[in-house]
């Protein structure tokens, strides 16, 4: 048997079609993206495993694909301690502030980066998830200033407004939810389990969450929680009491935001959690009006440079989730299409090669996409050959054609066929 | 003390203006490859070993960053056998046979693909050569047709003269030079060594590898091949009559070829070895007029997709060598820039911002790349700021401004400034 054609588990192969799809798509974002100022950059997909597993390490560790040791390294590694020294980079947000931290000397100040590439996640793959994806990050370093929070968040949504999009976006801060646990007498070694709970309470069935909840931190709290937290108002004042510090923060960002096209799609929701432990200050995620789960998210990340240059620098970034984004344009059939192919011109007979040579070359100069026939087939493969590529026209230069000095062209969606010749098809408009 | 924040050895990072250069060469490259009809594919950056390892593994398998298997998996790993279960790829061409023996049903016969992307080597990390560096692939599979090589080249010869240069091709075919050691006495044994050492002859100083090619083939050997095959001028009829088969597929190539762009630059070269064991037929290089080293390359290769479906598939394919490409376009300063920001708003004070802000927005949306101030900093600061960014303008909106209805537009090359309205600023050619 020979080896396996189907990429491992959770990787995926693109056809033309959807390959395409995804460069125009990325093209996109990109161009809303530098539409805000912000620049491209780039960083390897291999990272130092250290790096990776930062302080902590723990909870990213099972994330990683590790890369094991090569040569005498590996000979040299004893049983029991680490194989691997290298691993696939899980975000674009780690590398990003390794990055910063190397080169800020260089960079504007405050810097405007975006940062659009693959991640590589040992997930258990599943329906919607994989194990390699695409992110799109953006982010501004360097700034304190709740106007990154504003551009951030702008950004990301010009760039769904791009195909049609207009998210639903869920704001709040980190401080905020955990000023109303306390409130809610919930005991700090139970914050974390609360958050978790409370978020997906947020975004899925309640009613077997809720019984999870009350198990986590007694039913008066969770009761508490369920209607300060969960309930359909929001109740500012409470908000502003509670934690004055983050309702602040988040009153400049909605003020600013009030004329801005996000206008009447930003909401407060203190539940709102986001997964990853580096977030310090506001967060807020993008929601798509008509489905479940979040289709982009960011926030405030003030201390991440910290594992690399000792001190904190004040960020705020967000990531488009590409592969959900590709998966609503493809359902709603709002894919953008591959390049059109103009021609294809079919090679008569060996002796005749010449003449469709020079007529795909000379429309090729012109600008055209044009595909010249390299298979053995006759001229009804050709045809046929040229109904898969989806092209516009077919091109035929018989003995004919060629002692006429013209070529015959064959329009593919109404069949009707043109003698004349390559300088007339040539010109704009024809 | 911190993590280290450069990436690993032969890995590297691209601040913005490197990251928007080589984005401009893929898209050029790629809009080039799609003119001659080529198709865009995708793969996995990540595939199973076994793939990886061929049949027969030994070559390649140094080459392979192999990734550690996980969990429970790790875990039942006995000592001394496989601890990875998958590895990067280290080429396009093998996850292209792969792809391509999974779902030649649904692709056009015969089938022209590119591929643009990363691809990992475990190899030494040296001036020039990286352990991350990008491929563009431009393959058809599916004909045996010479017609296949003649659009493989002409494709890569198309992309580079993009760029303004204009390539030297050499042009054999595996089994001519083959034919030829057998003509000049080399036993079946030296054929690889003689091989290797010709392919280097022709490239670098001849005379410390002379001696060799002595020692490996014996002094009469060496001193034949080196007349015949290294010599200046290439005896057609001698070549002719030692590999007809292969000289009758480069005849048609060259002749082909003779009424292109490429007349003039193609040269019969036997020496041409290619490094990679897969090819079958033709091959080629791409060879800069006034550097060392190729910049490109390929030829046909009909039996690797016999390790996935049993049975071989003519193909023919090449790769433009991305990294020499744009060592070449940086040297020679011919290096697109990026897309230009028109302008930087700067932010007066808190009070104004609403202006700042609605003045940005007005002009991202009539289609330019503006960016917004988010960092705490005086005017003073705004300024050096947006000449970091290489704003075209700087614009302000003070009291008076604002009170006026009207913005103030600097222009930082040449220091004017302008009282206007975005409106008046916006329109084109402004």
């Amino acid at each position: 048997m020979g080896s396996s054609t189907t990429p491992p588990s959770g990787f995926r192969d693109f056809l033309p079609e959807a390959c395409a799809a995804r460069a125009k798509v990325i093209e996109t974002i990109s161009g809303v993206y530098r539409s805000f100022g912000f620049q491209p950059i780039d960083t390897s997909a291999v990272e130092d495993l250290p790096v990776l597993l930062g302080k902590g390490g723990g909870e990213n560790e099972k994330l990683i694909f590790k890369i094991l040791k090569r040569g005498e390294k590996l000979e040299r590694t004893e049983p029991g301690s680490e194989l691997a020294d290298l691993g696939l980079r899980f975000d674009l947000t780690l590398p990003l502030a390794r990055f910063y931290s190397r080169y800020c000397g260089q960079l504007p100040n405050p810097f405007k980066a975006y940062h659009i590439g693959p991640v590589w996640r040992a997930e258990r793959a599943q329906k919607g998830r994989y194990r390699e994806f695409y992110q799109c990050d953006a982010d501004i370093i360097g700034s304190e200033s709740m106007l990154c929070e504003v551009e951030v968040i702008s950004a990301l949504d010009a760039a769904f407004r791009a195909f049609k999009i207009e998210p639903i976006i869920w704001l709040s801060d980190r401080s905020l939810l955990f000023s109303l646990l306390d409130q809610a007498g919930v005991p700090a070694d139970k914050r974390g389990e609360a958050c978790l709970l409370l978020d997906k309470l947020d975004k899925v069935d309640r009613q077997t969450l809720l019984g999870e909840l009350e198990t986590a931190v007694g039913a008066q709290c969770a009761k508490w929680l369920q209607s300060h937290i969960l309930g359909g108002k929001v109740d500012r004042d409470r908000l502003d009491a509670a934690a004055p510090e983050a309702m602040g923060r988040l009153n400049q960002i909605m003020d600013i935001l009030k004329n801005s096209p996000v206008q009447g799609r930003l909401e407060l929701r203190p539940s709102l959690v986001r997964g990853f432990d580096y977030y310090t200050g506001p967060v807020f995620e993008f929601r798509h009006p008509r489905l479940s789960g979040a289709i982009g998210g960011g926030g405030r990340y003030d201390r991440l440079t910290e594992q690399f240059s000792g001190k904190g620098t004040p960020a705020c970034g967000a990531s488009i989730g590409f592969e959900r984004l590709m998966l609503i344009l493809e359902e709603s059939g709002s894919v953008a299409k591959a390049d059109e192919l103009r021609a294809c011109v079919s090679v008569f007979s060996p002796e005749l090669l010449g003449h469709s040579i020079k007529t795909a070359a000379q429309l090729r100069a012109a600008g055209w996409n044009v595909d010249l026939y390299t298979g053995t087939g006759k001229l009804k493969a050709q045809f046929k050959y040229a109904d898969t590529r989806r092209a516009k026209l077919a091109i035929i230069i018989g003995p004919e054609e060629a002692a006429a000095g013209k070529i015959k062209v064959k329009d593919l969606s109404t069949g009707q066929e043109t003698l004349t010749t390559t300088e007339n098809l040539e010109k704009p408009g024809s």
